[in-house]
């Protein structure tokens, strides 16, 4: 009996959503999402990027589009604290919780004389797509809203979740493999960062792909959850604050 | 004319290595991922957990199996410097320059009165790896070394690569759509990680899934690489350290 080679179903699939137009403040993305004809099905996990949510619920702030320094008053106002600054760099703290770069003031890719600012609630605005695409289509999915962030210790940027509905943040892998019972460290995963990190693979920074589907996800990970409840961590138990 | 949906064909397909026996020290691990019966092609990524390379490179201690902290001396004597200690546990550095807890040391799935530490240089274990995959079957692939590693800020833990071989350890996104000349950050986006943190995915941690296949990455991604050299953060252009 000939065995047959592993890899012909893969078994998680990772689906660039091509054709999105231009988003602008007032777009409805889930209307925009379901027209470029995307085949959703239940458990299929969508993963947004950040700059089209914040453009879609208009979070965008004028700047002097003369001034390489214009948006540094808005990163200190979007700043709850600051943790480092090096030169015109400020690493800080959002309101969210969140510790990145500028406090994800971002001008890239947003019209001259403008700044995105991150989306005020993204587990809130992933909840509302989820919940309009349950609507108007009867499926089923879990949404992450994705953004790209620095970490410490470590060369280059990754992408993680601002914002989930529908999938877990964190699941626990746990399992009864070791019998020892001396497992050292918790192994608490952060899928929805590994999920966001997945899709970034296929969307890049400049080929207009905003959005992106993971399928082949388990089952049981489709709960509700948030990024803010889940992964934040609190100061009082973190190391490096 | 009616235009069929979207994701058809994936983007990105990530296959996980199934059968793989229990990884004992002397063990030749690419003759074992091989007589898996993978469906290795050019251009593939596989991603294999630090685990089964560190007993497959004897790189197990013995430790006193009664005794819940008696791998605490050999945390030490892998660290070359400590970051932060809270209650027995300990975030340092190690001679690779990885940050993270207990400087790699782990005791989950090995054999009791065991621990296992990182490879000495995952950089070379892929390396390796990638050439005797080469040699056997004339295929020409990436190979990264993943390990799980927690993060300041966040939690839940996440893979990233300890070592890569033939894939860009980092790529540069910057395109040409940001015609404004004012690009905040660098995109330099830290694949090997994304990789790394996809395949987790449809690993786990208890289902003895030790490696996968991510099938689609493009083409230019493929060059000599390493963790070492392009992920690696030095102390100068560090602000947490």
């Amino acid at each position: 009996m000939k065995v047959s080679a592993q890899g012909s179903v893969p078994d998680l699939a990772i689906i660039a959503v091509r054709g999105m137009p231009e988003v602008r403040p007032g777009d409805n993305l889930t209307e925009l999402l379901l027209a470029t004809n995307i085949d959703l099905r239940n458990h299929d996990c969508l993963v947004i990027t950040q700059k089209i949510v914040s453009k879609a619920e208009n979070r965008l702030v004028a700047i002097e589009p003369t001034d390489p320094l214009s948006h540094k008053p808005i990163v200190e106002s979007e700043s709850v604290r600051i943790l480092r600054r090096r030169g015109n760099l400020v690493i800080s703290e959002t309101a969210h919780g969140f510790i990145c770069a500028n406090a994800g003031v971002d001008l890239s890719n947003v019209e001259r004389g403008q700044a995105a600012l991150l989306p005020k609630d993204s587990d809130r605005s992933a909840r509302r797509i989820k919940e309009q695409i349950h609507a108007r289509t009867g499926v089923s999915v879990g949404v992450i809203i994705s953004d790209t962030f620095g970490r410490p210790w470590r060369r280059g940027l990754t992408d993680i979740a601002i914002g989930c509905a529908g999938i877990a943040a964190i699941v626990d892998m746990r399992g009864s493999t070791d019998t020892f019972g001396r497992q050292l460290l918790v192994t608490e995963v952060a899928t929805v960062d590994e999920i966001a990190a997945a899709t970034e693979l296929v969307m890049g920074k400049a080929t207009g792909i905003p959005a992106a589907i993971v399928r082949g996800l388990p089952h049981k990970w489709f709960r509700e959850s948030s990024v803010r409840s889940e992964i934040v961590r609190s100061p009082s138990e973190d190391l490096f604050r």
